[in-house]
């Protein structure tokens, strides 16, 4: 099951080259993927009210066609592979017309406020059981 | 006196009129008064650890002339006035050619952690006298 | 009449503060203006494309009380005064339980694309109609 | 031959994890490459006013160590792998004590300003030969 975010594209997200500047879509992602948690009932700022952190350990981002000022993109997230104190989520940015903008990946950790791994089975299990049948559906 | 702090225009601060996006000036103006204040033997995360923070408290910017991508600009800051606990600082922005870009102002409290309000001359009296000794020379 | 923009607070607006970095605010009124006139028929990138800017001349913002982490802001955005070639727009920023984050102001130019003022009335009467009756059911 | 850029973590630049936001390296690497190529005689808008664009066409970042406010990291940029329409630039950020924060890669095609591919050797010889002898000496 692929997520879709809805991001109308911002004026300061634009650069010389009047499209949007690289760095942007490593936001937009993030913005994809803390909807779709909150989606499904797991909103970030809960999870870190509860101690439970998802630090970024890498993210990719390729680059196919410029997203544009103030067209409303559709960034698609979906879990790729699920580990037991980690996770991989994928990405998809598409125009308003439906071409390729973007494709990318992240991976993240699941810690406590100390940086420190957490088994998400046992400490979250509710959570895990959602990104393990997101994963299972891929 | 005039602290001046140099700053090299970044591509991602650009926007797609080809020139500096205007909120980007508010971002140069922390910068020089950190520069500032870290000159004058009071680095910004120091007095963070010693409880002494200083949220802005508002800020305004006038545009005059675009800075533009890569040139090195010159942003000036100097105290206007100190109260017991707040500050007024003020800004001028200065291109490579010497043109003013834009001038600004930001008022800052003195706060504790939990933003309530702190006597400068009491709890830091040595940053209080530098403060007073600059809005003095004005 | 006031417009009112929903924003939704991301992670990376926030800084060490665990708030909304200051500078944002103004990039929330930006976008709260680009809604208003997106809603009113003027879409900006449509402005640009018919040769009409609308470059920022000043900037002013009052903060109240933090926006946080993931709140759904609702930035209001109104027309104070409308001058030949330029106007002046009022914001206010509220959190979702309805307190008051910040104000502002932002003075525009109606300029062409070499920044040269525009007399709006001649160029765009219909956008000068829309600014011009907002303005006065002030 | 690594390439060596300093720069100061700013205040905007940090979230509510009290690190820098992730996102903000991808920044950083955009400075150090373009920091590298003013240094080589080949300023970025000078390229661009020439017609020779260089848009990203994808790029990662491994987290290893955040990096913190107020600290001086350097950023070392250098080519990795040069083909006829394109090149690799690889990333290193470490911090003030020399821990490791960040690694990451950049691709970057050769194109005019209408995002066409352009023949590096023909059209930039000398720049060619610059990142030539760069990417030999790795």
């Amino acid at each position: 099951m692929k997520f879709e975010a809805k991001i109308r594209v911002q004026y300061y997200e634009t650069d010389s080259m009047g499209i949007v500047h690289h760095s942007n879509y490593i936001r937009y992602f993030e913005t994809a993927r803390t909807e779709m948690m909150r989606e499904a009932g797991f909103p970030y700022d809960a999870m870190e009210k509860a101690g439970v952190w998802m630090p970024v350990l890498s993210v990719t981002a390729e680059y196919k066609m410029p997203a544009l000022y103030d067209e409303v993109i559709s960034v698609f997230c979906w879990a790729e592979k699920l580990r037991g104190a980690s996770i991989d989520l994928a990405y998809e940015v598409r125009g308003e017309d439906g071409r390729l903008c973007a494709t990318g990946r992240s991976s993240h950790g699941f810690t406590d406020p100390d940086l420190k791994p957490l088994r998400m089975k046992k400490v979250q299990p509710e959570m895990y059981e959602f990104f393990s049948s997101m994963t299972e559906e891929e």
